[in-house]
Formats: structure tokens, sequence, C-alpha cells
């Protein structure tokens, strides 16, 4: 792939925008060469904007680019969207009937029966409903959408047990990181020592995105969402019961071996690490694995009352957002749909 | 009650015994007297010791109260223990053979037979185990213990539904404060920014007392502990079935009028407060309710798995232990135990 | 005082308003009858609001009262302003323009030459220019202020030496708290963990208001403002040179002996309390000293540079900010002003 | 160099021993061949000993190595101390009169006459003391020391002033993160949502290092430590008096310009960074500059008593401790002194 294919950020300037910009530096098959964001970022630089909050300094050739309005035209082939999702459903959508392919973390469009909602590894082939969409068919634009970021890491976890034994009943409670509600999201005075035991919205799209991807609602499941003071990480205490007998050997085998590598340039070596620490996963230390496209799964043991216990932990903001639309990107791209 | 009780901390310079020395300032009933802690902290005044970690100052009185080794013989007749568990079972149980009335926090002693392990609003009636032991009968000594805070605060909700529907499940996941590892506990470097996904043999305290506590174990219970960045205040997230059919008036109903108030000088006026802010509870703006004593409950709702979801908070260091034994020990001087 | 004084809180939902509902409950002197704040609040009941951010439950009879817009007349005599800067301005000089005595924790008027900037423990008497306002001598109406939080714990650690040394070169920097930004205030993405460099208009306040409440500019003054993941308790880092030689043991006497008790409800036993344990002063253990209205001196020593080096440490919303005020009110009161 | 010198670890189960071992990860020139803790973790793989607190996992190699005591012979030419100042000063010694080059940051040895203390952009010349020490000249062994964290931070902030200007007087107000204190270092419940007024020692060492790293005393420095809730990167408030007149120019162009580079591996593009948002350094967004081996200057401007007010933020284990070290080995080899 000696030509590198253009693609823009639109929401170029929150926090998954970020994300974005900073996942597709040296990207080997995508070239960032649009930034766009709303009427009151347009026109800056990206500098000038002094929106940037990530802990490496912006790129340079960013950091000169001009903000453009959603307005102007793009060149760019491929749009990744981390636009806030009371904008996200509209433009987006003429964004994919002006002919581009628009790869989401936006909520917007998920639930939309032509749309994709994929997580590469688990439902890939579902990327071919991008053909069903009008705009596809008439002039090659479409929406391909990720999962919420607590959807997408407990799908990983769950996914291989539910393909091996099937399941029966799945409990889940998050303890959530911050930049899961974007900026400025969620002040100082309520979190600074604190926990918060709700976000809004967030049970029902684990409980209705999950059943999307997997593409049955044959298992129940109820899930619980903390917000803690944690940067980026978000870890879920689950309990769940298997539809077939299960063992603890076949769960971590099913964990462990369950995922093919996509060969993907965002696909990590290991979809899945278990740790047998009892004190991990735990976001200082193991955010990084997989430079952030993997997830640890720990504590696994039994349950008195459904069949296991384990707890996990996923980067929100990478395998949760950006990484994952970027997968999706790649998976879309090597599936000959660009 | 003209001339009140003189007593003992035992243990005076850890976190629970901090917080006896801050609750008995003051107390109606009792007189705090007597200081001991180990070889090392004895002969130093309480001030010189240099390990006062609470937020008001210290009581000028106890300032200058020398500290006692184990080895003296005490004049009180009441000892409150703050004492590490790995002393805690020997010299409790020789205070006790001295005469001593040894009301405590420790977890050693806590599954013996013959010792009440109480909360006073649910198995108070426990209190007359202590009439059993080999020391009351001989000296009068004896031990009377509390839960582990998180079973305290986890019982209080789970008892006035388990009395009025019965249990058959319960599922709880914890995220606890750092206050309940005591002091240093838990360096800053494990904890700043993160959480930590186990706590050691708090789970396995936590499904055995609430058993001891109600006196059955014929409902199944399933714990996941978290330690996270918080100060004071366990907060606990629960799904549970219960045995009969049960409303969700039913649940507030019980949850609301259960108890009976004990009257006594730290019993809260309410032992339970349900709240509909969905936000709510969380440690930072609801644990000071009752002045520490009072569980609050909030997010309650049906489960998609069990029937019902709802999450609790309490202080750990007030209602889960050194509020949880004084109140002990005004139960047992109430009901003529002393 | 047989009869209370009726008061309002202007700006009743913000961070200091709250701190003055919580600090007006039962005080002896005033009665909080009205609250007031914008249009968006207004006709809410105080509790369907819902900003209440205090660790303590909102007063009952507060909870149910309706919040009055800025149009709406009052009936109490003393209005206590929280109201932000962008309003304050004009609404505090319309209220006083209707009889009302404004007592203002707003930046707006301080630096009028008609309005007293006190601390009354430093400057009270300067509460007689109030008598120069046109409204005061017209309908009794007016407006007294409080210095900004940083300056009036830094003023009350400087007086004592300022008065008896005199004072030539003053440095100071500082450690201040989330909850002098209001709420919402500074998202948790950039503070947690972190601390931030600057605090936009801060150090010119604290370089001016100074020189007014002391009625000289005779000496110089240097400041550089940090903020910290703090929820209250601003600490002070100051380096200073006397005009007269000083001792450390005239220093110490100085700060602990200049200021005579004031004898209001608010004032505390001590202004300055000195903390001869070089870890303190630090918030989270001497922050309540004096109910908050006490500041801390620690680590006396000698500066290579200056004199004195030492850190101070004072409650920023309530000697800071709520407290300040209610104490102004007080002395307003106490002579014969209102 | 084809064959890269082999290098061991002391104190490897420590926090600066870990960020040596991070760093010495691909490494050009050393290869990590050797690790050394006390008789508690010796026999040990370094994955059994469960030390590790990085946020990357355990080089793989380095897992499988088994920790040795102190008593064993090693075969590394180089040794990198990361050794608790109770036991470094004997210990570094020994290993110098075996023949072998103790790269150390322990502070034991640090103002000992023939011992290296040094930064080499500022003092590298001084290297060569070690042909003075008595083992070098008989087997090849010696001492080389870096300074303090905060001294070193501080150091290259203050060096191009020094050379271009003079000094008369710099003040320094440090805000410490908490990794500086080693593991566990400081308890959570000494530092969530607090500030320390006080490091031990710390002062000391700034002032007399910095003396020693210049070769000069004739300027006054005086220091004010705090301890803050941040996990890595000091930030450090300067204000200063330059002996010859300085325009904001001039200091800009000194500190921007100063430095040549030194073309070693861990040696960074730019030594010093001037940031123009006032807002920053920040340790959450300016740490990783240059790989930590940056520092980051803002806030440059005039201080109404001495001449220049600013704010540096350096990395203190990697430009303060790991770091550090590895440059000054770096700089022995280059300088033919292994």
């Amino acid at each position: 792939m000696n030509q590198r294919i253009p693609v823009a950020v639109l929401g170029c300037t929150g926090m998954v925008g970020q994300k974005f910009i900073t996942l597709l530096e040296n990207h080997p098959w995508f070239e960032l060469k649009e930034l766009v964001a709303s009427e009151r970022s347009a026109g800056k630089t990206y500098r000038e904007r002094g929106c940037w909050k990530q802990p490496t300094p912006i790129p340079e050739h960013i950091a000169n680019t001009r903000i453009q309005s959603p307005q102007e035209p793009l060149q760019s082939r491929i749009l990744f969207s981390g636009l806030d999702a009371n904008i996200a459903g509209e433009l987006e959508e003429q964004y994919a009937q002006r002919g581009h392919l628009v790869v989401s973390n936006a909520r917007n469009h998920r639930m939309r029966p032509d749309v994709p909602l994929i997580i590469p590894e688990i439902n890939g082939s579902q990327i071919e409903l991008l053909r069903k969409q009008t705009t596809y068919q008439h002039n090659g634009g479409g929406i391909v959408t990720n999962p919420n970021c607590s959807t997408i890491i407990l799908a990983l976890a769950l996914y291989p047990i539910w393909q091996q034994f099937g399941l029966q009943r799945v409990m889940a409670t998050t303890l959530q990181a911050i930049s899961g509600a974007g900026y400025p999201g969620i002040p100082t005075l309520d979190l600074l020592g604190n926990t918060l035991p709700y976000i809004a919205g967030e049970e029902e799209k684990m409980e209705s995105e999950i059943y999307k991807i997997l593409g049955t609602n044959n298992f129940k499941i109820s899930t619980t969402c903390n917000r803690v003071p944690v940067l980026d990480g978000h870890s879920i205490c689950i309990s769940l019961q298997t539809q077939q007998p299960s063992t603890l050997e076949g769960l971590m085998h099913a964990l462990e071996h369950s995922y093919a590598d996509l060969n993907l340039p965002s696909s990590p070596a290991q979809v899945l690490q278990i740790l047998t620490d009892p004190y991990h996963p735990q976001p200082r230390m193991d955010l990084q694995a997989g430079h952030g496209m993997t997830v640890s799964v720990g504590r696994l043991r039994t349950c008195p009352i459904l069949d296991w216990k384990f707890t996990i932990l996923g980067h929100n903001t990478i395998r949760g957002a950006a990484g994952a639309a970027l997968l999706n990107a790649e998976w879309m791209t090597s599936n000959g749909l660009v």
C-alpha cells in the first residue's frame, strides 16, 4: 500500500478526536489530512484552538493544520467521527450522502439495521451490511460504527465464553474512568476522593448493544455503572452463568485462544490477557497492554450464585473508542470496501 | 446515669482507635480514662506519640494522657478494642480473663460460638451469648464483637428485606475506602488515579459473617471487593432475589420502616435512608448522614437477572467499625450486662 | 437580640451561596429567610434546584424555600452575596439602591474608595466607610466586601508581623483548593493527579487587595498561584523581610498574641494557631481549626534570602469567603450600622 | 559499538531500580545482565519477586532473571545504583573496591570531594574526578553520582541564567510528586486530596548540591519543598535575581540556546523547552517531553521583588533519577573512562 488513504477527523477538538489524532500519527495505511470541528473552532489552526489534553505534544503537521467547518467539502475518503451525539446523527448522515465513509464512535446510528456495529474480532462479517446502505450503493458513502466503550470491553471478554459454552446470565458492575465523559466532563468537585453510582444512559447502552453485536438476545444481562476517579481505563466486575457446563480450564482456554490475530495495524498480539495476581487488572498498571488494545482479565474464580466471577479492564478511549474505530476502518479497508 | 462508666481504648494509635477517641469525646455514658498501645508507644503521652490523623484536634485531656502497655493493669470496666488482628486474639482473651468487657472491632473472636457478633438493630438479642462465656460467669469479663465494616453496611440493607420477603441470592460488588486498610495502609503509588480489584480476605468475611448475624445460611451470597481512592465510605452495588414475591413499594417500605429506634446515644434517627436522585449515594455527600451511623440506599430498580438492584453507602470507620462497637457497648449497657 | 435579623443569600445555588446557607443554620443573630438566584433557578424550591454539593444535608426549611429571581423585592435587611463577578457589579448596586445592606464576597466593588474591604480583626474600623455611600445616607442601603480568599488568609498571617516589625518584602507561593474555582469549576481531567501553575487574575488580586486592607503599599509583594487537587484549603508558602529587626520569639509572639477576640458569633478563639510539627499545616488535618475560621501557621524558620519562611493554611470557602462575609455582617451589626 | 557493555542494577526492586530496567530496555550501548537486591529478594526471579509498579510489562528476559544478593560477585562493568541511602554508602564503596564503576542515584557519596556529582550538560568535565579515586587508579572501580531529583531539575533551569548573567538570589518552592518518596512511600491516607508542607532533608540537599554542581556558593538559595498528589513530575516555582542586568529576551535566549546537544543516547533534543500558555507546565501534559529528559519552563514574567519569576517541571524519576544516572554512564563511556 504505497499510497496512504487520506482521512479526516470529525470532532477533532474533543477527547476522542484527540485520541484519533494520536493514533493516526505514523499510521501505515491512513494519512490524516483534514480536521473538522464546530463553527466556533473553524478557521483556527489546531494549535491556536488550544484544546489539546494528551500527555504527548500535538504532532507538528497537525498543530499547523487549519480546522474546517462542517460546511466545507472534504477530500478524504474515510472520516473518523468523534462527534458529540447531539450533532453526530445528522452530520454523519450528510457526510455519507456526500460519498464519504464515516467510521463513527458516536452512538446515533449504532442500532440502525443497515449500519454495521462491529468489533472485528467478534462480528467482523457484519461489515458487509455497509453494502445495504443506499448511499454506499449510489456513491460509496456510508456509516460504520463501534459500540460504546464499556460494551466493547465487556463484549471482548464475553464472546469467547458465549461462543464456547453459551451464556445464560451476565451481571456486570463497572468502575469507569473520567475520560469517557469527554471534556470538560466531570467537575473535580464531584469526583476528587469520591465515586458516583450512576452514568446516564450507560447501562441501557451496554445491555442493548451487546445483543446486536452477538446477534442474539437469548441470555440476560444486568449492569450497574459507576464513575471512579481514574483517568483512563474501565474495570468491569463480572459474574456469569454459561449454558453448557464449563470448567475453569475450559474457560481460561477459551479466553486465551479464541481470537485469531487479524493482522491489522491496530490489532494487538493478544486480544485478551489473563492475569493471575489477584491485585490485577488495575488501570495504572495494565492499561497499556497491547498499546491499549488488549483487554486484561483477572480474579477468575467460581461464583456462589452464577458460575464464574472475574474482573476485566480495558482502555476506554483506545480499545473502547478511537482505537476501536481505527480497527474498524482497517478491517473495512482490508475487506475491500473502501 | 450520673456517674459515667470508665472505659479504655486498646490499640489507641490506629485508625479505629483514633475514631474511638473521637466518638467517645463527650459521650453521655462512657468516660475515656485509659489508652493502651504496643510497647513502642507505651510511656509516651498521646500527643508525643504523634499518630493522629483525624481532621479535628486531639481532645485536650487525651493528648496529655500517658499510653499504657498491654502488661499494665487497667481500671476501666469496658475496653474498646481497635487492635490489629495479629495480636487481638490473645490480648482480648487475656483482658476478658482479667474481668474486663472487651468490645472489639477485631475479627479474631467473631466466629466463636459463645461470642456475640452483633449489630443491635438486627440481632441484638445475641448479646445474651455473653453469659455463656466462662470468664463472664467467673469475673464478669468477656468479649463482644461487631462484624467487618462491609458486612455491617451490607447487613443493615439486607436485613429488612430478608425479614419481610426472605432472600434467595445476593450479589454484592463493593467500592471500598482506604481508611478500612488502616495506617499506613495503601501506598499512594498504588491508588492515586487507580483502583484495586481485590482486598485480601474481605470477600470471605462478608460471606461468612452475614450468615452468623442472620442466624441462617439458607440463601446464597457472592461478593467482589474493590478498593477505590476514597478516604471514608464503602459503596456496595447489590443485586438480589427475594424468596417471597416483592414489589418496589414493599421493598421501599421495608427499608424505611423496619428498624425501630434503639434510643441509644449512638443510634441514628434513621438506620437507613432512601435517596431518589440517581447520582446518590456518593461518599462525598452522603457519608455524614446520621453522624455516620445511617446507611444510604439509592438507585433502587429492577434487575433483569435477579429481582432488584440498588447501591448502598455506609461510613466504614463509624457505622462499620468504631461507631459499631460503641453502639454494641451502649446496647450491652442498656441490657444490664455491664 | 431576641429578634433575629432577616437575611437573604444572593447567588444561593453556587458554592459560596451554599456555604452561606450552611453557616447561617442556627446563627444566633441572623435568620435566613430568602434565597435569590438567576431566572433559571427562580420559582423552584431549593431542593428541586438540585445544586447542593455540601457533605451535610440541606437544612429542611431551606430545602422547601422557593428561590426568588433578582427582580423580586426582598424583605431582608442584610443580603449575603455569593454572586458571580459577571453579574455582581450591577445587581449589588441595585440592591443597595433599594435600601439593602449587601455583604458581598464578589470582587466587583472591592476597590471602590467608599466600599469597606474589611477583615474585622485587621481593619475593622474601615466599616465606617459605609457611611460615605450615597445609598446608605439616603435609605440605609450599601455594600461591604471581604477580600479574595487567598488575600484574607495571607493578610491574617502578615498583619501581626507588619504591625509589630513592619514589612519590606513578601514572597508568597500558593497551593490552592478547587472549591475556590466554583462549580463546575475545574474538570477532573485537568486536575486528577495533576497541578496547574496558574490561576487567572489571582496574583493581581492578592497583590492589590493586601495594600488596600493594610492602607499602605510601602512594602513589596510577589505572588505565584498554583491549583492543586485539594477540595478545601489554601496553603501559602511565605518568605518575608521585616522592616525592623525581628527574632523568632518576637515573631511567634506577634503571631500568637496580636489578635484580640472580637467576641462575635463567627470569630474563632484563635485567629492564628502555630503548629510545630513540620508536616503541618496540611489541608486534610488542620482545615477545621476554629470551625474553619482559624489560620494555621507552620514551618516557621529563617530564610537564607529574606528573613523568615513559613507556610500557612486557611479554609478558602469559610475564612476566605462565606465565613468572612458573615463575620463582616456581624461586625457591621455590632457596630450599629445595620 | 558492536558489543554492548554488560551492566547491573543494584536495588533492582525499588522505584528507581525499576526505572533503570525500563530505560535500559533496548539501550544501544548497555546490556542489562544482572540484578541485585537485598537478601530478602535474592534467589527469586524478578517476576516472582512481585515488586513491579511500572505501567508497562516487565521486559521478558528480565522477568526470568534471578535476583542476586550483594554478596555474590558480578560480571558487569557498570552498576546502576538505586540503593536506599541506609545501605548505599557501604555497598557502593565495596563494589568500587571490587573494580566496578558504580553510577549511583543515592545521596551517600555525592558530597565527597573525589566523587563526581554531575549533570553532563552543566559540569560534565567533573567526570575526570573519577581518576582521583584510589579504587579507579588500582582496579578501575569507582563511584559517579547525580544530584537529588529536585536539584537536577532546578539546576538545569538555573545554569544558563547563571552562566549568562550570574545569579544573586534564588527562591524556589516545589510541588513534588510521590514517586520521589519510593515505595511504599507515602500512605494514601496522608495524600489523597491533600498536600504536605515538608519533605525531610530535601531543602538542605537542594541548597548544598547546587553549589557543588556549579562550583560556587556566591549566590543565595532558599527552598521550600511540598509534596502533592501527583504520580510523577516535580514542579518548582522560582524567583531569582541576576548579577548582571537581564532582559526577558536575553533570559529566554539563554534558556533556549545555552545547551549544546550531547549526542548521547539519553540526551534530549532540547534540554529546556519554553512554554507560553500560562497553564503550562503541568505534570499531566508536559512530563513526557524529550522522553522525560526535557525540563519545561513556563510563566516567565517579572518579579516585583527579585528580577524574574517562572515555573519549571521535570520528570523526577527519569531526568531526576534513573535517566540522570544513565546519562552519566553514557557520558563516562563517551569520555573513555569505562
